[in-house]
Formats: structure tokens, sequence, C-alpha cells
């Protein structure tokens, strides 16, 4: 590995590398997903980002279990599970996520279930807003949409609807459940991508469609190609306006990302993962990225494959490159 | 899964599907592809078609063996192995699947090994020319031609034999042995598109070559990619034909159906094959299809997986889809 | 399989082949890679390619170890491992090549380790240029580039080597440490062409970009597709240039080929593979072909996959057609 070349258009600095571990698996109800940020860091990740990648590296050395936040009673609220829990932690894991990015460095947050995006991406769309007067756009790579409202889901797991909190298409009044969120945290469904879709529920069909979000399903990138894919994607965005990547290992297929809570068949290669996060590399104007869902308790054979398949995506999100 | 959007060109109504389980072996030599309409059921297809792709089923509960049409000797005949067995198995299903087709149903034809498309598709072949006055296409997705003559085939076999008979390549007078299937059953070679194709006897390279038959081989699907192969092999059958899909499992690369009798490594990602049906199913000109060769009793660990694969491909194939 | 259709353009004849077993490990340190050709031969391969691809093969029957020229003693020479008999084998194994390529035969040589290619592509570049006075081209197929001067090595293992001497990167004066490798053996940097790259030491990227060396790392393979970066090498090289494949069994994936000695993620599917080498002879310019780094002792149940991956590949390239 080598030090990145390609010059961030929205960092100061090509270096400075904020790190965040989130030991936080209350999105969704498997135990394990906590244990993610202590597994990829144990496979060397943080040391080849500082060696190898060359960041200057501001990490506080903690896994994060947010414990101290924990309430002591958490019932169902609007079919939400573990509704206070899931809100504290990701209104301070917001704040976390914001005072790295306010100073202009690069952001990786290793979860943790899918629910912890709502502490990053808020982090980051806040920082953005104030630093560049702009808005972001996330890439949001998954086997599933995310954006179910409380209302639409199933599970009531949380996880499952970070993007429609994100996007405001689901809100709650109460400050202790989402209630803090605010506008300057949150994204337009204009600046939204998804890459990798497979498994939708019948609402977010829905959700997608009235909303005219953009969305390449396996479908389409066995149509077109992922390289032809990625041009569309990044071309919806733009080329002038900063990109926070949310990487669900669920989105690589079982063969090369087994051990997570809701694998799905038919889905990316570990080659196809790479290379999105290559490609949102190469455009300069990332500024975050998330790793989640790895769960290394889930599948004894398959834990340390798919660590293997997390840092890969990372240092390609980071700047590795082949050649 | 919701109810399938697109309007068929070629059938009055848009859930009407015919089901047949076709429990018979006899076009090759391992026992257990009879097990496979069974666990296909067993695993929750008829179930999902109904419920969630919303067909109106027409199936009558049975797995049909034949027993009955089972001759007590059924000597070789022009190198055939089984030839009165598989030709009265045949004849009779052809009126099955003619019974469903002229009512303007879908047909689907839970197989058995491929000798079965010869009564899938003439059954079909017949209805389509009387209701509608015109000529079928055959999309064959298979590692094998299934195009030998008699005489040409080095095993006897009659599953690779099929394609031969339904396009006049092999003919026989014995009424008892193919000499039922009259023109009106049968179907041109220009209207035959092969997908998948690897393992080719020399023969039969021959017959593919001499009568100009369309075939979209590994090796094409490797240069242009499934996208584009899709968009020559519909092309060439153009937008104003019916469509008879005769899915062999074993196009699929053995990694995602290994519990077929004649895997052959190289093959369709899972993706790529799901890929194919649901392109199939977005032309609307779909009217009726074969699932054939899983044979669960041949790896006892893949036997699952094959036939997951297979009901994948089912559900693709009459709508169901990603976003 | 049916003898090859395709008119070579720089080999008198289309059938007459010969193939040389190089049972040599020295250029790295893991045993058994000795052992492939022997596991390639037991496998039928020698035997398809006579009768089903109908060459007339030139063999003689033995795996050459070379014994009697290892030194009694070979200490490091400039950082390299074993520079006596690595040197010493690949001088012998030139001549042989050479004389095979002088008569115009194709040369399929059976490795060993990928140091041996100093011996093949050094053989069949003296003998193009004496029989049809023009320089060669060489493909060269791996995870990695093999261009480490014996400086920029750090394992110091010759096969990583390979390429740097014949391109005369790398040079030696002593006679018996390379010295004996002359101009008109070597090849240029501007007629190499790399597909498969994905594991490059940081000495090694420089090399590339010092040198403007034509490769398609795996990226490129994901971005274009295989069909379309087989165009682009092969117009790299133009449709006038005789052509030495040498293909490292470890540019597959692990998946279909992990009994080898530096096995890499993220490599080519076999399918891509066989697709490289069907191209290749496709161009008709193909004059001879390697096919190294199996290494039947690493992997107890890979051994038999890997073995079958190297003779897939050696028949594609020998002709071998799917349809
Ligand atoms: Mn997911
Ligand atoms: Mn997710
Ligand atoms: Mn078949
Ligand atoms: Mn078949
Ligand atoms: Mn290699
Ligand atoms: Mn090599």
């Amino acid at each position: 590995m080598d030090a990145p070349t390609i010059q961030p258009k929205f960092l100061p600095t090509q270096n400075e590398l904020g790190v965040i571990a989130v030991g936080f698996s209350g999105g969704q109800c498997k135990a394990g997903v906590d244990a993610a940020p202590m597994a990829l860091i144990q496979a060397g990740l943080i040391n080849q980002l500082k060696d190898e990648l060359e960041y200057n590296i501001h990490y506080d050395g903690e896994v994060h279990s947010y414990s101290e936040l924990m309430p002591k009673e958490d019932p169902d609220y609007r079919n939400m599970k573990n509704p206070l829990a899931v809100s504290a932690v990701t209104q301070t894991l917001s704040k976390q996520v914001y005072e790295h990015a306010k100073e202009g460095r690069f952001v990786l947050t290793l979860g943790g279930d899918h629910s912890i995006a709502i502490g990053t991406v808020s982090g980051t769309a806040k920082a953005i807003r104030e630093r560049l007067g702009r808005e972001m756009a996330v890439i949001w790579v998954d086997a599933h949409a995310d954006i179910n409202t409380p209302e639409s889901s199933e599970s009531g797991n949380i996880h499952g609807m970070p993007v429609a909190f994100l996007t405001g298409l689901a809100a709650e009044k109460r400050e202790d459940i989402f209630g803090w969120l605010k506008d300057d945290q949150k994204i337009s469904v204009k600046k939204l991508v998804y890459i990798g879709l497979r498994d939708i529920d019948r609402g977010e069909k829905k959700i997608l469609r009235d909303n005219g979000i953009k969305a390449f399903s396996m479908h389409d990138i066995d149509r077109h190609g992922i390289g032809k894919v990625m041009d569309m994607a990044l071309g919806w965005i733009g080329s002038d306006t900063p990109i926070h990547l949310s990487f669900d290992v669920d989105a690589l297929d079982p063969m090369w990302a087994p051990s997570t809570g809701t694998p799905v068949r038919g889905g990316l290669t570990l080659r196809e993962g790479d290379f999105i996060a290559e490609c949102v590399h190469e455009t300069g104007s990332l500024v975050a990225l998330d790793l989640v869902e790895v769960n290394p308790s889930l599948e004894s054979e398959g834990a340390s494959e798919t660590i293997r398949a997390g840092c890969s995506i990372i240092r390609c999100a980071l700047g590795d490159t082949l050649l």
C-alpha cells in the first residue's frame, strides 16, 4: 500500500482521519455485532491505515458501548424496539462524528448495527453544512433499503429505519426518541443513492417509488456491470457534492461475508464491493465512511472472512489501490 | 414480493397459472430427479406464487409419476433408452400442458428430467398456434444443447434429445416412439435461442452450425455481460413472439446448483440465472416455463441450495422483482 | 472437443505441439510446485491434447528436475535465493524451448514456479526473432507483477523477478547468474501486458509507472468487464505480433485455484481465466504457453480443483471451444 494520491475536494488536508469504534447492537436483535470494531482493529485495520496509507489517526482508543446511556426501561414506542437506547446512542455518536468532521477530518465509524448511521450521517451532514455551506450526498450500499418508518416496519428493529429518520420520511417529536434530529442534520432524498439492494419490504418499494429515490439493485448491476452502475450512481450525485458512504457488509454475498445478521443471497462479490469503495474514493468527494453489520459471533467459520472483507472495503474507500 | 406489474401480451389475463408436477426421470439414468417437484413445493413454491405473487393457481395437487403408462418392456430403439416410456409420458404431458395453455393460462411445469420438454413445448406450441395463429419461440437455458439425434447421441439418454425431436431434426414414424409429435406441435430452429451452453457434443456443434441456430455460450456471456446477451437473445426473437422458457438448472454453476445429474463447471451465477428469468418476464411475452433437472438426492449438502435456486428462478420468471 | 479451427499466423503448421514438463520449485520457498507437471499429466492433459484437440505431441516423456544442474552450494547473491540453481535451470530450459520453437512448434511448458519463465520466454523470443525477424509480445496473467529487481525484492525469491530479467530492467554480468541472457532473448517493456494484477509491491508499482507498462488490474476488469479488457489488451499488442502467454494459476481467485504458493483474494473467476485463454487463442498469434504455480501439495481439498483449472486454461489456450 501507498499513501493515497487523490486530492480530497472537501477536506482541508489529505490524511487526517477520525476513527470512532461503536460497539452497539441495539438496533436489532442478535448479539455480537457490538464485537465488530474490536475484531476489525485486531485484524490490523488501524495500523494499516496509519503505516501503509499514512493517515494521521485520531482515535480515542476505546470501543464505545455507551453503557452509561442505557435506560433502565425501554418499552416499545410506535412499534420501535429499544427506542430510548438507540436514540441516546446515536445522539451522542452524532456529536462525536461532528467533532471530527468540523475539524476537516475524514470520519471512519466502525459499527455496530446500521441504526448507528442515524448518528454518523447526522454528524457529518451538520458539519459539512457549517464548514462548506452545502448539502451532502449519501451512498447507501446494502442488501436492504433501511428506509422503513416505524409504522411500515414489520420487525420494529431500528436498523431497518435509519434512512427514514435521516431523510425526514419518519419523524418524532419526543426529544428522547430522535426528536433531537434537526433539519441541519438531515439529508435530502434527492441526494441519496442505493447500491446493492435485493431484499426490500413491500412498504419500502412504495417509499422508494413515491419519492423518486435513486436505487441500483443487483438486477441493475447484472444488467449494466458494476463499472457502468458506478458511473451512473456518481453521475447522479455530481462531482461537486461531498459524499458520506454508509456500507452495510450484508451488501456482499454471503459467500464473502457470511457472518452478518441478515444475509441475503445474490449479493455483491468482494471484488464489486471493493470496486465501489475504490470508485467513491477516486471522486475525491468522500468525507465519511461507516462500515456496519459485521457480526463476528454469528458464523464461526465465516467470521474471519467477513472481518477481512470489512477491512478490505475500508482500505479501498480510504485510498488503497491495486496499481 | 408483489403481484407482477408487467402486462402479458399473449395471455388474456395476468394471473391464471397452470402448474404441472412431473415426477419422471426416465430420460436419463440417475434416480432422484423425480423427487424434485415435491421438494420444490415443500420449499413453499406454490404458496409463494399464490400469496405473494397473487396467482390464481390451477394445480391438480398431484406429482405425476405416470406409472400407468410404463411399458412392461422397453428395449432400446435406434439407440434410445426407455423410448416407449418417455414417448408415452411426454405425449400425456403434452395434452396436460395443452389443456392449460388453450385456456390462456401461463403453464409452469416442474420436472423431472429435460426429456419432459418434448411434452411441454409441444403442448404450448399447439395451443399458441390455435389461440393466436402464430409460432412460438423457445429459450433453452442449459449447460447442454440437448439437440442430439438418436444417432448422434453417445449415451442414448433421451434428455439429451428433446430439442432434436421438437424441431424436427430427429423424427420417427412409430406412433409409440414420438411419431405422435405432429407439425403443429413443433418449433422452428429459427425460433430457438440457447443461453448458457458449455458442454456440447461434437455432433451437436455441427447441428448448431449447420442449422444457424442462435446460441449464447458462457464465452459470449463473459465477453458481453449477461445484460447485453439478453438484449441480443430477446432481439433475435423479437417483441411480437410468444416465448416458452425451458430452464435446466444445470445451466447454473455447480457452486449454486450442485445437485443435478450432469453438473458442468463454469456456469451461470445464481444472479445471472435470476436475471435471465427476470428479463424474459419483462418482455411480457412469456407463456410457459419448465424448471428441470433438480435432483435432490444427488448431493446431501447441496440439495436444499439447488432447490432454493430453482424456486428463485421460477419466482423471477413469474414476475418477482427486487424493486 | 474438436481440433482447433483458428489458423496460426506465426507457426507453419496448426498442430505441432512441443511439451516440456518442468518439475522445478527453486524460485520460491514452498515444496510441492515441482509435482504439478505430473499432476496435470495424470489428470489426462496430454491425452486430451492429442486425442481431442488432435495435436501431434512432441514430448520427451520426462518431468525434468534438472538435478544434475544443482550446485553444491548456492549462497544468496544480490539478495537472490538459489541464484545458481535458478540460472542453470532456466538456461537449460531456454534451450529446450528454443529447440521446439525454432522448428515452428507451439511450445507448452508445465511449471514449476514462475521463475521458469526466464527460460521459456527467452527461448521463444530468440526463436521468433530468428524464424520471423520480429519481436514477440508477452501476456503475463498473474495476481503479481513478478517484476522486482533483486534489490527491490523483499523476499529474494526469484519467482518474483522473471519479468525484470526478461525485459532487462534487472541484469547481472555473472554468466552463471543470468549473465547468459542475451539481448536476442529479451522482450521490450512495450510488448508486455499484464492481466489480473492485485498484489503489487511498492517498488513494482513504481517500475510499472516509470516504464509505462500496460497493466490491467482486477479493478480494470471490474470496471470494464473481461470482454472489453481483452479487446484493449490485444489491441495494445496489435494483430501482427507473436504472443507468448505466461499464465500463473494464482491469477485465479482462491475459490477456483486454492492450491498455489501465494494465493490472493479477489481474483479471476475460472470463467474469466478460460475466457482470457480463449481470446488469446482466437488471435491466431499465440506461439507459446506457460502454466505455472500449481502446487498440488498445499491444500489437500483444493489440489484437484486447482489442477482441473490448470488443465482447463491450457485446453482453452490451445483451441478448445464451447461452440
Ligand atoms: Mn442490510
Ligand atoms: Mn443496513
Ligand atoms: Mn443440462
Ligand atoms: Mn437440459
Ligand atoms: Mn503470482
Ligand atoms: Mn507469477
